[in-house]
């Protein structure tokens, strides 16, 4: 029996905003668009969710296409429901987005959608209100690191106290303070020190860390403030 | 020419929850569901998407057939995607949160839903994934007002500050430090200080403020943070 047989349907499209670190810069991966219209202009990963999924594992989907990975950070960002959105038809679209590590995974891309990292601050013309998504995900995904350790799943799994602090100034699009931002992160305890060093960068080397993936859960169920954003200023107080 | 002949089609609902206040508490608007399956159950109100309409333009039609006003804050929440969420019909539900006050509009209310005002912690039970709704609708509330002058909405044109602390501490259930409150309040500059006052609560009497439009429009613009959330430590630190 169907209750609501009179009601307009809808498609209903799914787009992922991918954001990558290579240890220096914060990405965006975009795809050449496979399909008309704007076959060929660059666009974020996306399509169209089907009868029995549901939306998270349309999300899931669409990325493992991408990517080859199925066990990826996302978190659904926003709808997007104007009627003129997509020239093609009239399709809405829910935008996620997804954290994941340049450099671990460049090889397992597909090639099928001709997909580039972009600098996220010199990001190509992208197609309908794709712009838009990108915008609204790079503010969650600052809000996010700000009370949630999730800017983990960007770095390898051993990692050093630099490498973090690039990470987080690449999310900040900021600067932050070395002795502070170190201070601070090894205070929430959830960096594990190693007995091996990383040793490309300096010849005396820096200490690696992985990650407590148990305060981690702690940390993330109590919604804990990660105050990492340092601000310069009482730094500079500190030093008159 | 259509684009997109073979993708699948979906209902969309509206689900707006109503968040009000009366001076004490922040309350829930709920209806007596006019509609099988779960027909006269506790609920949202709602309605489905139609053809030619934008998302929040539909988010608005709900509102308005419930409230009978246009003009409310509203602000989309999350899109619910789970493929058994509706028992009726797969249906995915985009929730918006909308504020208004509920003794200014009491009698505006359409008569046709039975809608009743519920405490936030004394809501009774409510259909499909509708608590969910109101949860991730509270939490996105009590970031907004930390980050945003929203919570304006929820007051008269015309209001006391200890009647702007009720309405803050209803949103964080939770009471907030008078003095330090009234400080952080005036320092932000949005309030302006009225002639009137305002006597039914007091011999003395309070001095009615009224909000600075323009000075709201700079805070939302640059994202100020507005800290009205004092924890009462510092304050008792200071009277040691």
């Amino acid at each position: 029996m169907k209750f609501y047989e009179g009601a307009d349907r809808f498609l209903i499209a799914v787009d992922c905003v991918i954001f990558g670190f290579d240890d220096e810069q914060l990405k965006v991966l975009l795809i050449k668009r496979p399909i008309e219209p704007a076959k060929g202009r660059w666009s974020l990963m996306g399509g169209f969710l089907e009868h029995g999924e549901s939306l998270d594992r349309a999300a899931e989907r669409v990325l493992c296409k991408l990517t080859g990975l199925s066990d990826l950070y996302m978190e659904q960002v926003y709808t997007f429901g104007d009627t003129d959105r997509d020239p093609g038809e009239r399709a809405l679209s829910v935008a996620y987005f997804a954290l994941i590590n340049v450099k671990d995974y460049e090889n397992k891309l597909s090639s099928e959608y001709n997909a580039s990292w972009f600098p996220f601050d010199q990001m190509p013309e992208v197609i309908f209100d794709h712009a838009e998504m990108v915008r609204k995900a790079y503010r969650m995904l600052k809000k996010r690191v700000a009370y949630q350790p999730i800017g983990f799943e960007l770095l390898p799994k051993k990692f050093t106290i630099p490498q973090l602090q690039s990470l987080y100034e690449a999310i900040h699009q900021e600067p932050l303070d070395k002795r502070n931002f170190r201070k601070k992160i090894v205070e929430t305890g959830l960096l594990e020190k190693l007995d091996e060093k990383e040793k490309t960068s300096s010849r005396k080397g820096a200490f690696l860390y992985k990650f407590n993936k148990e305060k981690y859960r702690d940390l993330a169920e109590q919604g804990l403030l990660l105050n990492l954003k340092v601000k310069r200023d009482p730094v500079i107080k500190e030093n008159k």
